[in-house]
Order: structure tokens, then sequence, then C-alpha cells
């Protein structure tokens, strides 16, 4: 089982870019797509953009490549993003605003229906249409809406403690951008965002960059 | 190379998240830690950490596991974090902002000197301590710094044109934060920060929850 999320999961998490380039195809007038062209645009291997794409259950047709049409339609259905996402933000602070009003989660379903703070400076506030509400009302909320997912933008310090209140109140899954390792019960869904993870590649690369750099100028 | 890259960046990707865990059991006076223990903190294999681990260069002790002082530090030096990091900002919103004040950047080593932004009502702002220049003085601020790298968070319309700015300036390490595939030359780094990646991981998670769960209400 974990072996599965695995292996899945890089797949997964490239999905979004190839629909990106696709989209950007289609607005051209183009009704077919490489599987090449794709992996050109992201620097992959093509083999790999295949099997990528082999999950959502579509197949190339040769020399043709994928149906852009189709290809769309199975990326967002296999990601439910056909399908309307309420959630709730808790945490309406830069980061949480930041969410709040990035659009591409908006074409990719995701309907922020409300945002939870304990700071009452805050609480009765808008931000990008969305209001701002004290945290004790999220029990009462979350009976009058569908959202059951969260999205978690809270100091680290009070990360456990809120989440435990949230799940609570009802909250079944949680985006979580704090960096604290959350303990929940079984069934709860826990998908951490870690900015240093990207930070981490970015420096490997910069490293080698720099390696090779000075390996140039030692050779001249 | 390209396939070097897809095999070493998950396991990078997951670094940071060891060194969390580690540094927390180096508080409670641990000397040792075993990859058993950090895989069920962190619900993966045992020998999927001993690979990741093993490209920092460090081997662990039969029965003892890894000692953890020199573990931090080889994960450190591997990822560069025992060194600090010059950057700028560009683009001072509400993302940006986030980044700038984000606690944990700080303890990696990123340091950044000087946000820019295009609007009259940010530029001399200061945030967490860090100024808002204008977006032209970049060149002659970089000339006064060693920073070359940079965390782009501007409006997607814009990205491409000021990363071509930017890399003009001195730039040559972008953290690109929006959704554009920026075109650069050779030699110019790009990390690629996508929120939807992780969307979309939350996502199939949460399909595959309630996939279950209908299964199991059918079962009862």
């Amino acid at each position: 089982m974990v072996k599965q999320k695995l292996n899945a999961t890089p797949s997964i998490r490239r999905l979004p870019s190839y629909l990106h380039i696709i989209r950007e195809a289609q607005k051209t007038g183009d009704r077919f797509i490489s599987g090449t062209v794709i992996a050109q645009e992201l620097n992959l291997e093509p083999i790999q953009v295949r099997k990528d794409l082999a999950i959502t259950g579509i197949v190339g047709k040769p020399k043709k490549g994928y149906p852009i049409g189709d290809l769309v339609l199975a990326i967002e259905h296999f990601l439910g993003w056909d399908l309307s996402r309420d959630a709730v933000l808790v945490g309406a602070g830069n980061l949480g605003s930041a969410l709040i009003g990035h659009q591409e989660f908006k074409v990719h379903g995701l309907h922020v229906v409300a945002a939870f703070d304990t700071d009452s400076a805050k609480v009765g506030r808008v931000v990008h249409g969305v209001p701002i509400l004290p945290i004790e009302s999220i029990s009462k909320e979350l009976s009058k809406t569908k959202a059951r997912s969260a999205i978690l933008t809270v100091p680290s310090t009070y990360a456990q403690s809120v989440a435990d209140a949230i799940i609570a109140a009802g909250i079944t899954v949680i985006w979580n951008f704090t960096n604290v390792r959350l303990k929940v019960a079984d069934g709860i869904i826990v998908q951490n965002e870690d900015l240093s993870s990207g930070y981490a590649l970015l420096c490997v690369m910069a490293q080698n960059r720099e390696k090779h750099a000075q390996g140039a100028a030692t050779a001249i």
C-alpha cells in the first residue's frame, strides 16, 4: 500500500504540469499532442510521460499522439478536477491569503467557502471574496456547507491543536502547510505541503551548477 | 542526466522531512536514530529511508542506527544548508510576504536580502525586516550583494519578462512560484514550485478515501 503510493506519487505530481502544457496547445487549436512534445517542454524522458499519462487510463495513437480534448478530460477526471471541491482555510495570514487568491486552484475546482482565524483584527474581513470567521464557529459553519477539506496555514505551534479541533468539527482532509507532522486518526487524509522540499531541490541543483562552473574555470 | 535527476528528485524532496524528525529526536537527547524509526514517522518503507540517506554519504551502524549529530551534518552539507544563501524576492504580494517571513527557510540558511516590486504603494515598506525596492533598481542592488538567487512570486503574466530582466541583472538561480514554464538560457537554474502538484496528490488521496468509504458503506 505504502509502496504503491510511493510509486504513483511522482507521476501524480507531474500531471498538473502536463495539463498546463496540453491546455496551452489546445488554445492554439491543436487536436493532438505527442508525449515527446510534452517531454521536451518539461525536460523529461518521453517514456516517463507516457507512463505517467497511462495512470489516467488514456492511450495515445501511433504517430498522432493523444487526442487533446480526451487527454484533458482524462487527467481532470483522474484528479477529480472535473468536480468542484469545497474547502475551508484555517489561518488567514499572508500564506493563507495568497492561497485563497491563487487563481489556478479555482480552475482546478477548489472553492474556498470560508476562512477561519483567531485574530479578532482579521475576523470580519473579506479576503478575495472569502469571509474570515472566528475559529470557534467552524463546527457551525461546516454544518452549513459540504466542505470537508481544510487548508491549514496556522503557525506551527498551533498546528496540532487546530487540526484536532477541525477534525472534531467534521474535517476529513487536511492540506497541511505547517511543518508539523500531524497525528490524526485512521481515515483522515493529510497532504503535507513542505516548501522546504522544493528549496532542497533548488539548493542541490544550484550547488551542482556552481561545482560545474568551478570545474570549467579550472579547465581553462 | 535527466534520468539521474528523475531518480534522485524524490529522495532529495524527502530529506527535509528526515532532517526535521532527526532534529526533534536530537532535542530529546537521543544520540542514535534508526532508519526504521524515521520510516515509521513518515509512513515510508525502511529500505527507502536508508536509500535516501545514502545519497548524503552517511552509513548507519548495525543495531544502533545513524549517529544523530553526524546525520544532521551530512544532510545539511549535502543540501548546502550549512552555508548561508543570499537571495532576493521579486513580487512582494501575499505569497512573497509569506515566504520572506517563513521561519524554516532561515534555519536552512536562506537569507532574503531585498524584495522588489513594481507597485509604488509597496516600495519603501519593510516586510519581516526586508526592504521592498523598485524593480528597476535590481541591477544596482545585486552589485552590492552576493545574492544570485531569486524567488519569483510575480503574477504569471509578468513571469517571463521579469525573469528575463533579473537574469540580465545577474540572477542565475530562480525559484519559480508562477505557473509559467520559463524560457531561460543554458546554465540558469529554475526550480518550479508548483502548488498544484500537492493539490493533485491531495485530490487523488481524498478520492480514494471517498471510494473506500462508499465501498464500506455498501458492504454494511
